[in-house]
């Protein structure tokens, strides 16, 4: 199986189904596992990074869920093959920039393992909707099949040992992608992501830590790992995901009683730009595709399914683009096949 | 005949035929006359306008293009109707604005005559395209069949004599409505309209003295009246009309030859808007179709005539807007009715 196998692919966590699936996109758990007897995977040398990959691999071969993974060493592939399975999210940026990392992608590419990336084993799980829990519970039986040949770093006080003391404990981080346009049209966005921040939630744009929040996309995730069980880590991040659920619901419902106009008009007009536009960056792409997503949502427009949207976000990005294109592309490249793509994949809408 | 009538009516003028109607939308010529024995109109009783209009109504009577005129007493017809007499071009503001005023309207709204404006008489003819001298002769025909049954004020040395100094003589104004869209893109129109102001040429936006330039079109007039006979004039005015023309060529040209790409992603966003919007104000609407004009005479759009646009720029004004609607309307009400209509004048069109 090759990276392009992928590309045919539509990710099915990004297949717009699952529970409160027209707000939250996507959750994700992951869990950071450190094996004994190695150096951090950080402090490596090349020849422990390969002893630690090929173990984890072993013990991945008695996985049901991983049998036909794809793996993928990164020092292998391209620096456009490399962003692509970024773009994917099944690779983090520090894997990707790194030397000894290897990825193993499960076939829906719900399931990958990161080995040797800041820690020596990423386990996450991804899926449509919000399913934390459901993440949660695969992730936690691979966990349990890989423990049975992977003699982990634990210590009964702290529990797992991680690289950087943030993850020490569970070393779990879930999050959801959750999609916000009615609290940022109605600016009520920044006092309620406000507030998560101060229950202990950490707030960030798509791409992970530092990034801004295009496409009124956020991810949700928690802070904590030491000190709670993973059960409870996620039923509390669960608990505020639904009450800002709820906050984007009523907004919703009050863009629709009091100003549906407003809201048809913005996102008929998004629609026609896309279905128009002979040049289109990323950044005005994902922003339109927002304002569809609403549309789609809250059954301003008809014949667009919120998976289908999904599948243009994913596949308007760069490196998608240049693997579609089959060669690396300029900026300006992009933006033609970008617009080009997105015409097609909407073209048989009615407009009306 | 009543107003209603020229809403079902495209006004000639503007059907997009005619010399150089790729970039000239209209010519227009109007000629300011003074009866002899009467006040001028501005310092006059209700009594001797009223006097006034009698006699050049009477006269016009004997005038081939005037038979079956439309003849409205503006004090007899609501604001709203005012309104749409101006968007039409066939009033001024002042004629609308006054109490005395009166105005006969030629069955193709090519040729009207207001009464009691600043002056007696304004003789006016309208023609789509660059046709300066067709208006100059049609005006000068009117305007000797009217001579030969009205005493005009009139001296030798001065020539015509009017309300204003600025224009005895001809008592011409003539002007053409330009479209420069590729000069405003590249940033070179304020540099070409300085030059044509240096050249005794007025360049007002389309609503005549003091109003903006919306939509990239533009209207240059005469300021000379005096000193000159009309031939001279226009033959002038249209030297430099030709030269601007030119430049707006040559601009449309590069634009095609080094910007092709931007410029059709301009015109079909344009499109896409114009299409989708459920709202939409007349400022937006004049530059959306002023992107599409271009689109339509570079050939970047197919399936639409210079003439519809046309029609739709008529159509989507306030006036225009409240008579198809059949009462009054309030801004919000306009933009929703405008986006309708442009919607549906459009919808026919094959967007790829």
């Amino acid at each position: 199986m090759k990276i392009e196998y992928l590309l045919k692919k539509k990710s099915s966590w990004l297949n717009g189904s699952g529970p409160e699936s027209d707000i939250v996109l996507s959750s994700r758990v992951r869990l950071a596992r450190n094996l004994k007897g190695f150096n951090f995977a950080v402090r490596s040398t090349p020849e422990t990074s390969r002893k630690a990959a090929a173990e984890i691999l072993a013990a991945a071969e008695k996985v049901e869920e991983l049998k036909d993974a794809l793996v993928v060493e990164i020092n292998d592939i391209s620096p456009l093959d490399r962003q692509f399975l970024i773009e994917r999210r099944l690779v983090s940026r520090e894997l990707a920039s790194g030397d000894a990392g290897v990825v193993l992608i499960g076939k829906k590419e719900s399931i990958s393992l990161m080995i040797n990336e800041e820690d020596h084993l990423r386990i996450q799980v991804l899926r449509s909707g919000l399913s934390l829990s459901r993440c949660w519970e695969i992730a936690d039986r691979i966990d349990s099949l890989l423990e049975q040949r992977l003699d982990y770093e634990y210590c009964p006080e702290h529990g797992y040992l991680t690289a950087c003391p943030t993850n020490l404990g569970t070393g779990m981080r879930a999050s959801a992608m959750i999609h916000l346009p009615a609290l940022v049209m109605d600016g009520q966005v920044s006092r309620i992501l406000q507030a998560v921040g101060k229950l202990g939630l950490a707030v960030r744009g798509i791409y992970g830590e530092g990034t801004r929040a295009f496409g009124n996309l956020f991810q949700i995730s928690n802070q904590q790992t030491l000190g709670k069980t993973e059960e409870e880590i996620i039923g509390n991040l669960e608990r505020i995901i639904i009450k800002i659920i709820n906050h984007e619901r009523q907004a919703r419902h009050e863009l629709l009683e009091n100003s549906r106009l407003k809201l048809e008009d913005r996102v008929y007009r998004a629609l026609g730009v896309l279905r128009n536009a002979r040049l289109l960056t990323a950044e005005e792409t994902i922003n339109l595709l927002s304002a569809l997503r609403m549309g789609v949502n809250l059954n301003t427009i008809s014949g667009l399914s919120p998976g289908a949207v999904n599948e243009i976000f994913i596949h308007s990005q760069p490196a998608h683009l240049q693997k579609m294109a089959g060669n690396e592309l300029s900026s300006r490249e992009r933006d033609i096949l970008r617009a080009r793509i997105v015409r097609d994949k909407l073209s048989g809408l009615d407009s009306a």
